[in-house]
């Protein structure tokens, strides 16, 4: 099985430089490792309109829909409202999480910490008895925090049901630069088109100028497609093969 | 003056979760600190459509944008191509750069290297003796390349000509947690609607639970709000201000 992700990044102090993201790389890697193809990410500021129009549009697009951030009890938590705003829903205050926010905070259960209830109206809570907090997802979109530490629990709690077919990856380190081995390269992809084929020059690196990895969700395909690069290239300009 | 800016990375390394890109985060640092307002970093595969798209909405959207990635020599550097798609021009061969190809490479200008003196028509040179190769400006559209060292490079060589207002900003590191202090925030902002608050938690740090941020173009504003946020906030929660 195929699928398709798009993950939006939610976040001024993403787009101010204040904080690197972390979560689209971390999110990324696992869905590749499991198969899903990522084809875009998207970092927009902490504001309602941003977020519904993002979320409108690769809620279309793609099978599986991440967003990150955005989901605490502050001012600057709109993702909630975006993502509702986004598939024309109101917002809720989900009595589940608002009951679990009670009983934690007691008397201290005020206005900010009960805004972290409120979700999407019709989105699916995904308990997991290793977290405290239910993960939100609402149609295909599934609601992260911002918090790696936290985001990365919530998708580790729930990757199992994300797995694909996975890609098969074969690699080869050569001395020679792009220049160099562009023919080489665009004849393996007459002959097989569907290859995933990638180019990477690494300057100032003593052990190669150019990464090269092929991939195929068919592994016999990428084995085929590496034999015959591998028979065109220089055998010099060869330093390894994974 | 103020100026927005969009950046679109432009990779399938990216995207496949072999690479982290490094130079989104160094472009909305630099253009930050030149006080230039980042609205969108969005990440495509090396895809002609996929660029098209993205380059004809931000060149409308944002005052300048900037992309990284996919001007090599090789069958996946399609960028060019796709800035010519999105802004309806056609692809020429640059007789300025092909010179300077023909010129450094020789008898070994084949027709993989002639392809990086390929840029959409009516592209302007940006030309800086301390670099070998041009920058390419197309409309509002800087053009760099994937390699981070290059990229750096090349913006640090342009990097004057996109001064704005700095932001001014100030920082209030709390012990107390976001679901304390919110009302506190939510107060400051209707007192100072235009100032930038963001709120951020930190999870395990000892020394502070929330870094607040306070950000403005006007001086004045952000002082007053620090003082008006400093008041409200309870003094043995705040670990220290910057």
């Amino acid at each position: 099985m195929d699928r398709t992700a798009g993950i939006i990044v939610i976040g001024n102090e993403i787009l101010s430089g204040k904080v690197v993201d972390t979560n689209s790389p971390f999110l990324t890697r696992e869905l590749r490792s499991l198969g899903v193809t990522v084809r875009r990410i998207l970092t927009v500021p902490d504001e309602l309109d941003e977020i519904a129009v993002a979320v409108a549009e690769f809620q279309e697009r793609y099978d599986l829909v991440f967003t990150s951030g955005g989901v605490g009890p502050t001012h600057d938590d709109v993702t909630m409202e975006g993502v509702a705003r986004g598939l024309n829903r109101k917002v809720i205050r989900h009595p589940a999480i608002e009951g679990r926010i009670r009983e934690y905070f007691k008397e201290k259960a005020n206005e900010a910490r009960l805004k972290m209830a409120e979700v999407p109206e019709g989105a699916e809570l995904i308990v997991d008895g290793r977290l405290g907090f239910p993960t939100i997802k609402c149609e295909n979109i599934y609601i992260l925090p911002g918090i790696p530490e936290i985001l990365e629990q919530k998708f580790q709690a729930i990757r199992d049901r994300f797995a694909a077919s996975p890609y098969f990856l074969r690699v080869i380190y050569t001395k020679d630069g792009e220049g160099t081995i562009a023919e080489h390269l665009n004849t393996t992809l007459v002959a097989f088109p569907e290859l995933l084929l990638g180019s990477y020059p690494k300057i100032g690196d003593p052990e190669y100028a150019v990464k090269l990895t092929l991939e195929s969700k068919d592994e016999g395909y990428v084995e085929q497609a590496m034999a015959h690069l591998l028979a065109l290239l220089s055998r010099d300009s060869v330093v390894r093969t994974e």
